[in-house]
């Protein structure tokens, strides 16, 4: 019995290409915007909206925690969430490579459905081009999503002001090392699984009961110190964090040991930073602990403004053992197609 | 002396990344919404939007008449204008096989700036993801794009009418028959460019001027055939059209004939179908002339209601020799990477 394949066909636009879209997307996406099956989506937006995009390359497919279909949701829900924004809709688009199991393609193509569904956004509107075999590793899908702003003024890189507290919704580096692990099949069985996850519900009621939160960033790619020094940098501030109040799972942080990784580098699907007033810190750390995705949340630092030897743009880690170190971005690639 | 390359790191989310961002992709795509360089961007939109997306992976990236960049601007204005919308903003994705010369990815940054610039659309946010070599063929671009809708009622491939007109802005073929003739090195010669071209200026013309324009379509992949068919599905008729009164032009006819294509299959990128109630035919194809991309405007064919053997869902050909014959959708896959 021959296991069906993606064929070029499918992206032809002509017959076999309207099947795969009437019976896979329309289906596990249902909703009636696209099945209108229009080349573009008609939406009812009201205000200002915040837009964002990603292409998902993550190798492999399918991990514990996820696939490269629910990291799609997730990574750009939070993106448009990150912006003081209600996601509302979703455009995605796949690259496919000649002979993927229709199998695995519908696998990923349910699960997100169920990540949109499960995050209250609809995808709308869609592409899928087919290319040989060779031109492309199994499967990219780029997601681009719109959301009405629901805060003003909006959480802002650049608003980072001196005496804002610094808080994390939880552990970090999950994400990064339950790849590596699975890619490289280091059999470190740590029991980690990646973080991935929508956060825009819990960024919902931290605006409700917090108010003005002054930045809000998903830190991925590149980790909490890079998002750290991304938040410095354009705010003009020193970000000041404690090494020991940064919740790191005991598999992660043993996992890292092993290959010589700092989980501050790490990329994170599923967490968030949140800086406050002061004042804030306990209502929004109340609020982030409800929710399931921001049990582990902790306060983990300080906004500082500059001085002394300490510059505009720095990240200064106070370390385990009571040091202070400069934290930089992540100057390399420690891991290519993490997400 | 060493060609600069695209590296791993370009890709991290770390230093690499952000000056790729900011040397190249600000630079380009000049705009201050992009340039705040957040995860997202905060846009002003009122009303009701148009969403639509579209991965390009075309082969090769640059060919006469345009490159991969000024494509995927094209490709989304145009689907984003088909729904009667103007298009304001464009997000857009990179995903780059390491080793990609800088030179090269620089070019086609360049183009999409311009492209972006002349059709009036801002590139306001992006993602870019550097894949290992061999992981992807050189570069694939996912553009999405939204826009205020203008027209009430939109135009949809669902109100075709029977007694419509059924009008077309220009040659088809020509985008398909310059890519094939490149790729394959086939030495054609045929003096043919691809027709890539932003038709959102004709289309905001067409809809002040026209009033209640019924469908607004442009034929891309699968060609006039397939996107005819498809609306003659949508809309319940038929659709009846003129071999002879559809624009080819000699070197494109010359090159099919040679390779035994037909050209109604084969993409176009800067052209439009137009289905108007016929007392609004000659008022169209006036403002269609006075645009450069639609001087070869003409109508083709007209709507009809289905009649004894011919059924709702159909597109009838009435060939050059006075024969009629049923037009089918795109079967297979003439050329894949041909967007």
């Amino acid at each position: 019995m021959n296991e069906p394949l993606v064929l070029l066909d499918y992206g032809s636009g002509g017959k076999a290409a309207h099947r795969l879209v009437a019976e896979l997307f329309v289906r596990h996406f249902a909703n009636p915007i696209l099945a209108a099956m229009d080349d573009a989506a008609l939406l009812e937006v009201s205000g200002r909206l915040a837009m964002s995009t990603d292409s998902y390359t993550v190798d492999p497919l399918e991990f514990p925690g996820g696939d490269i279909g629910s990291l799609a949701v997730h990574g750009t829900v939070n993106d448009v969430s990150m912006l003081g924004a209600r996601p509302l809709y979703l455009s995605c688009a796949f690259i496919l490579e000649e002979g993927l199991p229709m199998a695995l393609l519908e696998r990923v193509v349910r699960s997100m459905g169920e990540a949109a569904r499960q995050a209250g956004v609809l995808i709308v509107t869609g592409d899928t081009k087919v290319v040989p075999r060779g031109a492309a590793d199994k499967m990219f899908i780029t997601t681009t999503g719109i959301g009405e702003l629901i805060a003003r003024p909006a959480p802002r890189g650049s608003r980072a002001k001196p005496g804002d507290a610094i808080l994390l919704s939880g552990s970090v580096g999950d994400h990064g090392l339950t790849i590596l692990s699975e890619r490289e099949a280091l059999g470190l069985d740590a029991g980690v699984s990646s973080d991935s996850a929508a956060l825009n519900r819990m960024v919902e009621a931290l605006l409700v009961a917090v108010g003005d939160i002054h930045v809000l960033r998903d830190p991925t790619r590149g980790g909490l110190a890079t998002t750290l020094n991304e938040i410095a940098v354009q705010s003009g501030v020193v970000c000041a964090v404690r090494e020991a109040d940064i919740p790191v799972q005991p598999g992660v942080a043993a996992g890292c040991s092993v290959l010589g990784l700092d989980p501050l580098y790490l990329a994170n699907e599923g967490k968030l930073i949140c800086i406050v007033p002061e004042e804030k810190s306990e209502t929004a750390l109340a609020v982030m602990r409800s929710f399931a995705e921001g049990r582990g949340a902790a306060p983990i630092g300080r906004v500082l403004a500059p001085a002394g030897k300490t510059l505009a743009g720095q990240v200064l880690l106070q370390t385990r053992l009571g040091g202070g170190r400069l934290l930089g971005m992540l100057e390399g690639e420690q891991l290519p197609r993490i997400c």
